[in-house]
């Protein structure tokens, strides 16, 4: 660090600080939205929000900050700021330049439809009636594509869809994400195929005993313990509550997460904690030094991804893991488990089977949903296809790519919420994310040799804190590409992910 | 109303909307720092709220409120504006004229101050040492003096504290005060000496066999329905949470109450929830229409007050109440409570006691805790005594008023947060509370003749739809001594409430 940072830059920190602290405000009101207000309460909750959002958003493109930009640029002592500072500098600036493009009134008109077109979707939906959802998703894509191309400028990005995909992961393009997609959609399908053409396959009945609410409430306790996401201490206690759709919120030092607990389907409580814990271990372990500060941030949407799948998938659908948990699970659980053994059980939740619904699938497929959906994004953000066409497009994809018959757009094209809340170029994230793990994992084998055996105990610390050290504490020094060299050597590279897949569905499935 | 009003009439209602929009985001995230915030997030909490506190006091003194009040009188229009309409402009105009006299300077230093107060008053209190926290108090009044003095001139109250005491009863003076309370001290004496007299004393250990928590909780769901405040519907549903200091917060349509549960004193939760219910419904059943108006708020710290004191005394330890409540306690607690019979247990939820601590007091000595606190503001604001001399002071009050004698200042004059968070000027509303409720009564015994025996099968609606109509309904539409006088045909009075008192325990103490 430069001994002493000037004027113009420490006033350019205190606005981050204060926008940063707003934010980390409306996000408690969203999280108390999902969990604890009572349903009446939603109009007044929106109006706080939108207020919330305004007053970000003034900040966040306050005039005074692209004056303290332009004078920390020219002061003498600017090339003596250290990288951090530098960094920071380059995020603000970003960030700012971004904001103050977005004519206001696209933004407030942008936020109006959004409302409208998740509210048409609900409806639409609950209906499988795509034809009504159709006229409101076009005004709200049509109102992105109009923010595209203006960030396009901005990002230099080559299309207006590129623009839209750096929001979430920063300096990634459609050209390298087809790209890559290509090598993963091939092997993907390589260990499907070998999986399907198997003799040996799980009896996936054991998932469905009931297992009382309470009884899993306990399972809870032990993988929060496990993760070191510890609920119990009065001092350092992290929230668990539930939500029908499970998420982590919070900033620093009260990060949230929730789950959803089914009494037939409780190995779902179990991967829905283990995934958003992922998350929140992600956000509790950023560097304390940077809070407020752009870069003491999450990196990308994807890297987080690959943080929540390596501690679901790698993590908690190992061999290992269930080692540790299933006598625990068998003895909380008593009766309904008590004949349950272990290999079966691994199978069981390692079950490869293409299905019509993204948040159901397994490992192997999962990515198979995702490709299918930035295809879809990209080709219509190209003129190649119309709204109008995503259904059938949507469908040919499922048959192509999956082999299944989609009946009704409800398990169609109207399955995820993001399309109906803007979120054009999210969904490469999620996919990008087991691709970081697989390297991510490759990196720490070469490091923690014997990282597995210490899981079988119930000590997740090592890896913890590899996942840290190698991980959480660079924040958001780094652009994804850059970070994910840095941790794993190599550029962005589908391999070490389909290789751990290879490996591990081979012994599942005897290939 | 007037059929149209004018645009900035209408600018100055969409600032007021504003306001309270942030205030009621606020107010949620108090909550949660009560309910569910792990207790490290008490930094990042700060930080939010006192930047939501600064954004609300920049909304509260825009100069743009100032020209638009200016541009509504000179309006044509004006003259032709209704009741409601006026008292808006009223409220808008007082409390702009109050917060832009503030120096921004003060304010700040202010809240400052007060966290520092308040975290020495923990810490001394826990020590019983009120030689530290002496100091923090002297800082924290000589500032509010100073606001007060500021605020006296804009107010045109006759002393200082005066105007601190109008900002939760407004148009109240401490004359006033001093006149009341001089009779209600006499009348409340000769209560307490009668009751004191009589050979019929409670056994009062019913109260203190253990109830555990589960039970209280059913209990607490019985009393939630009783009042009709509706947990358990989706739709409507309010929430009871748990703290160790029950409060009521929230605005219209979330509205959220508090309890604690003691295994061993289950009456406390009762009345608790009695009493924040009381508090709720008051907020719940203002005028929907009003809703983002000053009109459309609660009238006074007093009137509430009287609200959650009907419902936790008048209502609440009423023999009506638990002849509906008592067998249902009976049931749900089982053994514990199963021969309990229904006047030892009146006598007992009534019992009469001098005592040290003020929230633990009954209905008859209640108000002699609240006129020793006033009688030490007063006289602290007029400098008759000064900070240094609080503890001798409070302790001789304590042995005039209720013979007991204080062994140190943590059970004496620092059991209070209210002089450590600067609230000075509040606590007169307490026992002005009780003074309304008698009155109030009054009134609905006139119409609403048999209101006592519905409560004895469970009924609340009556009493509730009469609070609703003739108190709640009003809202913020009258000052305090004027809405007393629409409710009750009188000015304020304490005959009502002695009158009420002397019925009530000269049946359970045989006078």
């Amino acid at each position: 660090m430069a001994k002493q940072s000037f004027s113009s830059y420490k006033k350019l920190l205190a606005k981050m600080k204060n926008i940063v602290t707003l934010q980390s405000a409306a996000a408690i009101l969203h999280w108390d939205m999902e969990t604890m207000m009572p349903p009446r309460g939603i109009k007044l909750r929106s109006l706080q929000l939108a207020m919330l959002s305004r007053i970000g958003h003034k900040m966040s493109t306050d005039p005074e900050i692209g004056r303290l930009l332009e004078e920390t640029n020219k002061h003498p002592e600017y090339s003596r700021l250290n990288p951090v500072q530098k960094r920071n500098l380059y995020l603000i600036k970003k960030h700012y330049n971004e904001q103050t493009k977005l004519p206001e009134e696209l933004v407030a008109e942008t936020s109006k439809q959004q409302a409208i077109t998740i509210d048409t979707w609900k409806k639409a939906k609950a209906a499988k009636n795509f034809p009504k959802f159709k006229p409101e998703l076009e005004k709200l894509f049509s109102l992105k594509r109009k923010a595209a191309e203006i960030l396009m400028e901005v990002k230099e990005s080559a299309t207006p869809y590129d623009a839209l995909i750096d929001i979430f992961e920063p300096k990634m393009t459609s050209e390298k994400i087809s790209n890559v997609f290509k090598e993963l959609k091939q092997g993907l399908v390589s260990v499907l195929r070998k999986c399907e053409a198997s003799q040996k396959h799980p009896d996936t009945s054991i998932l469905n005993r009931r297992v009382p609410i309470e009884t899993q409430q306990k399972i809870a306790k032990v993988i929060a313990e496990f993760i070191g996401y510890d609920t119990e201490s009065k001092k350092s206690g992290g929230r668990i509550d539930e939500t029908e759709h499970p998420f982590t919120t919070g900033y620093y030092d009260d990060v949230r997460i929730t789950t959803h607990f089914y009494e037939n389907k409780f190995a779902s409580a179990i991967f829905s904690l283990l995934h958003e814990g992922g998350h929140a271990l992600y956000e509790q372990n950023l560097k304390p030094e940077w809070i407020f500060q752009p870069v003491g941030d999450a990196c990308s949407m994807g890297l987080h991804e690959s943080q929540s799948r390596f501690v679901e998938n790698i993590v908690g659908r190992s061999r290992e893991f269930w080692i540790y948990l299933l006598p625990k699970l068998r003895k909380i659980a008593g009766k309904p488990l008590s004949d349950v053994h272990l290999d079966d059980f691994i199978h069981a939740v390692n079950q490869v089977m293409p299905s019509k619904i993204r948040v159901e699938a397994d490992e192997v497929t999962y990515g198979l949903h995702v490709i299918i959906r930035f295809n879809l994004e990209r080709d219509l953000f190209a003129g190649k296809i119309t709204v109008d066409e995503l259904p059938q497009v949507w469908n040919e994809s499922y048959r192509e790519y999956l082999g299944v018959d989609v009946e009704d757009d409800s398990e169609g094209v109207m399955q995820d919420t993001h399309w109906a809340s803007g979120l054009y170029g999210y969904f490469p994230s999620y996919a990008l994310g087991n691709i970081y793990s697989g390297q991510i994992l490759a990196t720490m084998e070469n490091g923690l040799q014997d990282w597995r055996d210490p899981i079988s105990k119930g000590d997740f610390r090592n890896v913890k804190q590899w996942l840290v050290k190698n991980v959480h504490r660079h924040g958001n020094l780094y652009d994804p590409p850059d970070l994910i060299k840095i941790i794993n050597g190599k550029e962005l590279s589908v391999d070490p992910y389909l290789n751990y897949l290879h490996e591990k569905y081979s012994k599942l499935y005897d290939f």
